[in-house]
């Protein structure tokens, strides 16, 4: 069993769990490195199942103030409410007092109800006949080297981001970690937070987006190194972009689905 | 102009709102009436955008007890950070000191950034070529009243709730109020709460599911009678569902996009 992706540590108050704050979790280019948005909500929901014993169902972030690169993210779960089947908590993660996100969480499984699945996966080459592409090009952060991102050539993002918005708003990718970390939720948090890249794709720009929210839902989790990772940009207006993700194993199980809306922000 | 859907009051503190419950705002069958989930949303958008004098880009909310009829619902307004385009708030909706729901937000405007839509609306004849048809049939409430839903014929979840699962987990619907409210963000709250009536189309059975969330994304708002909602089921496992929404005016535009999960619970 290789390591989870992020290392969320126990504290001596079983409510409280804590992340370190390293170039390994942040990205941003030399001057402005941050926690990645995701890696914040993944942190949160590592703290949640720890405290609860369950396993999420649905989690939201809210993003309030950014982590940077020696902080240390405090992660405190509060539960609101403890069911037979499920939990809901809320984790408000702090550094040194000050609030840095909040997470909305539910937790649990119940036994005896029907599965279903209606979405399917794109129409994707596998990912070794896929190109990779730094999605974050100019980083003095680490946690873009740690992941192995590809796009299919010719189609779903993949085109020169020359100024010419795309006709679909959809990004497609597959990503691993180049690590080998097993696929959990806190992994398909930080996945889920690609969604401003396909903002980048949609209107063919650099940049995309601050997130304000990353918004998580697991369906089920099924063995897979590759993740197909299918983003939707649905709109833009008054200066934010809206957008979804559904995530995929390799074999077609959607393990989970997220949305999310950020403050538009170009570098070009 | 009309009076806004939902009678949310001021108190003399200016950070706190006020919402009686009654059966106008109420759903469910006899023995079981409770406080539209997306009521308490819609409300809690209410007291966000009085309080910040901003408009709302994105709301999330999370169910933890239901209201019933004669419960007064307080809203508290939290601001956790205010910059110059952007406010972001928490609101706690409480009964008497007992926690309802709690609502996250992201309210502001921003000049100088362009406009996008690559979602299209689903092909549906107009609402007076569809059928009405109560998406909540046996009722002890009156919110379901105050509404006129109509469904196309022989598409989208128009089919008969026999048990056959539907190929495409789409359920299409127009919607207007009786009264004509204005269409603003609490009454898209509202109607981004048929997602669960989505599940039941999705598994052809009658039910669907209690919400444990309603998170509701605002693009921009235009002048229209109907609404045109696209739910669509992604998946259900573990006893959950997990679906989407996206609303439109009747030209074409995307007015926002929702998405929640439910807990499964069917009725036959």
């Amino acid at each position: 069993m290789t390591e989870q992706f992020l290392d969320v540590q126990q504290t001596p108050d079983a409510g409280v769990f804590r992340l370190h704050i390293t170039k390994q979790i942040c990205v941003g280019p030399p001057g402005n490195v941050f926690m990645f948005g995701g890696v914040g909500l993944g942190a949160a929901t590592i703290a949640a199942e720890r405290a609860t014993g369950r396993k999420v169902i649905w989690s939201s972030a809210q993003f309030i103030s950014y982590a940077r690169v020696g902080d240390t993210l405090d992660l405190t779960v509060e539960v609101l409410s403890a069911g037979r089947n499920v939990s809901q908590v809320r984790v408000l993660g702090t550094d040194a007092g000050k609030l840095v996100l909040t997470v909305n969480a539910a937790l649990g499984d119940r036994e005896g109800l029907p599965d279903g699945q209606w979405i399917t996966p794109p129409d994707m080459p596998r990912p070794e006949d896929c190109k990779p592409r730094p999605l974050w090009p100019v980083q003095d952060a680490a946690l873009m080297d740690r992941l192995d991102v590809r796009l299919a050539p010719g189609r779903y993002g993949a085109g020169p981001l020359d100024g010419t918005p795309s006709s679909d708003g959809r990004m497609v990718v597959w990503i691993r970690t180049k690590e080998n970390a097993p696929v959990d939720t806190s992994l398909l948090a930080i996945f889920a937070d690609f969604v401003p890249s396909g903002l980048a794709s949609a209107f063919g720009r650099r940049g995309g987006g601050n997130s304000l929210d990353n918004t998580l839902r697991i369906a089920r989790i099924v063995p897979t190194e590759w993740v197909l990772c299918d983003v939707r940009i649905s709109a833009a207006s008054r200066g934010f972009g809206h957008g979804a993700i559904h995530m995929f194993a390799e074999d077609g199980t959607m393990m989970a689905s997220g949305s999310q809306s950020a403050i538009l922000r170009f570098m070009d």
